[in-house]
C-alpha cells in the first residue's frame, strides 16, 4: 500500500506555467518520500544532494521530466 | 520465458493521476524485480539505493520516465 | 553486418502492455546483445549489474525509454 | 512554500527558437536554484560543474530535455 | 566542417523496426565517431565500454532515444 | 545577459535529416559553450570527454535528445 501522495491535488492540471513547474518539483520529492519515507533520512539525504553540483543537475534532469508531462497535459497553457 | 508479471492489471489506464503515479513506481520496481528475482538480494539492494542521494534521484528519473507514457496512455486524464 | 536479431519478429505491435514490456526489456538486452556479442563476458556483466543498485535502476530506466515507444506504436493499447 | 521564480514571465512561448533556448537553459538553473538558494553555495557549484568534462555534458542533457517541452509549446516556430 | 556521415542515406525511413533499430545503432555510433574521430582512439574506447556493464547500459539507452526518433519518423511501421 | 549564439541560424528547421544532425551537435556544443566560456578550459575539457568512454557515450546521448527535437520540428523530413 502506498501511503504517500504522490501528486498532490490528485491532477496534473495548473492555470499557469509557473505553477505546472512547482507542480513537478513536488511530484519530483514525492517519489523520493515514498521511496525513503523516514524523515530524518530524507533531510540528510538532502543535504548531500544540495551541496553536490552533479546531483543537483541529476535533480533538474528529473524535473525536466517531470515537467514535460505536466505541459503536455496542460496543452502547454496554449489558452 | 518472463516470469514477474512486469504490469499489474495489463493495462495503462487508470481512473487518477494518483493511480497512474502509482503505477508507474509499481512498473519500474518490476524491471528490477524481474532482472533481479532473488528477494534477498533485491532486499539489500532497495537498502542501497534508499540510503544514497544519488540513487534516489536516479529512482526519480525513471519513475518520471514511466508517468510520462502511463499519462499519455490516459489522455493526462482531462476526461 | 549486424548479425543479432534486434527486434524479435520485426514488429512493435503486441496484443496486450504485458507483452509490450516484455518486448521493450527483450530489446534493451539485444542492444547489449549486438554491442557485446560474448555470451559468456555478457553473462559475467549481467551478475554485475543484476547486483548492483545504480546499475539496476540504470536496466529501469532503459526498459522505460523503449516502452514508451512500443506504448506510442500500440496506441497505448486503447483499443 | 516556492520563493524562487522558476519560469521567467510565466510563459513557454518565445518569439524564436534562440529565445526559446535561453529560456531552457534559465529554466534548468532555476531549479538549481530553488533547489540550493544560497548564493555563495551555487556559485562554488557552478564553478565545479563548468569545470568538469562530464558535468557539462550532464548540463547539456538538462538543457535538451528543457528545450523539447519549450519547443514543443511553441510548435517548433513553424509559423 | 562536418566530414563524418552522420545518418546513413541522409534519411530516418526504413523499411522495417529492425532496420529502424539498425539505423538507431548506426547514428549512435557515428556521433562518437564525429566526436572521436581517430579510429584507433575509438577502438581502445570501444573495448572499454564494451566490457563494462554500465557502460553497455548507457548504450542501451542512448539507442533506445534515437530508436524513438526513427520510430515516430516512420509512423511506428504502422502501415 | 546570454552572449553566445545558441542556434545557428535561430531555426530547427534542416533541409535534410543529415544537417539536422549536424544541427543537433552543434547545438549541444553551444550549451557547453555558453557554460564555459573560456576556450582554452573547453578544450582541455573536450580533450578529456573524446578520450573517455563513458563521456563519449554521454555525448551521444545529450545528441539523442536534441535531434528528436529538431526532427519532430522538421516533421521528420516527411515532405
Amino acid at each position: 500500500m502506498q501511503a504517500t501522495t504522490l501528486i498532490p491535488g490528485n491532477t496534473l492540471l495548473t492555470a499557469t506555467p509557473e505553477e505546472g513547474r512547482q507542480l513537478a518539483m513536488k511530484m519530483a520529492r514525492l517519489v523520493i518520500k515514498a521511496t525513503q519515507p523516514d524523515d530524518a533520512i530524507r533531510g540528510k539525504l538532502r543535504d548531500v544532494y544540495a551541496n553536490d553540483a552533479a546531483m543537483l543537475l541529476q535533480v533538474g534532469q528529473t524535473v525536466a521530466a517531470e515537467f514535460a508531462t505536466i505541459a503536455a497535459a496542460n496543452n502547454h497553457w496554449r489558452g
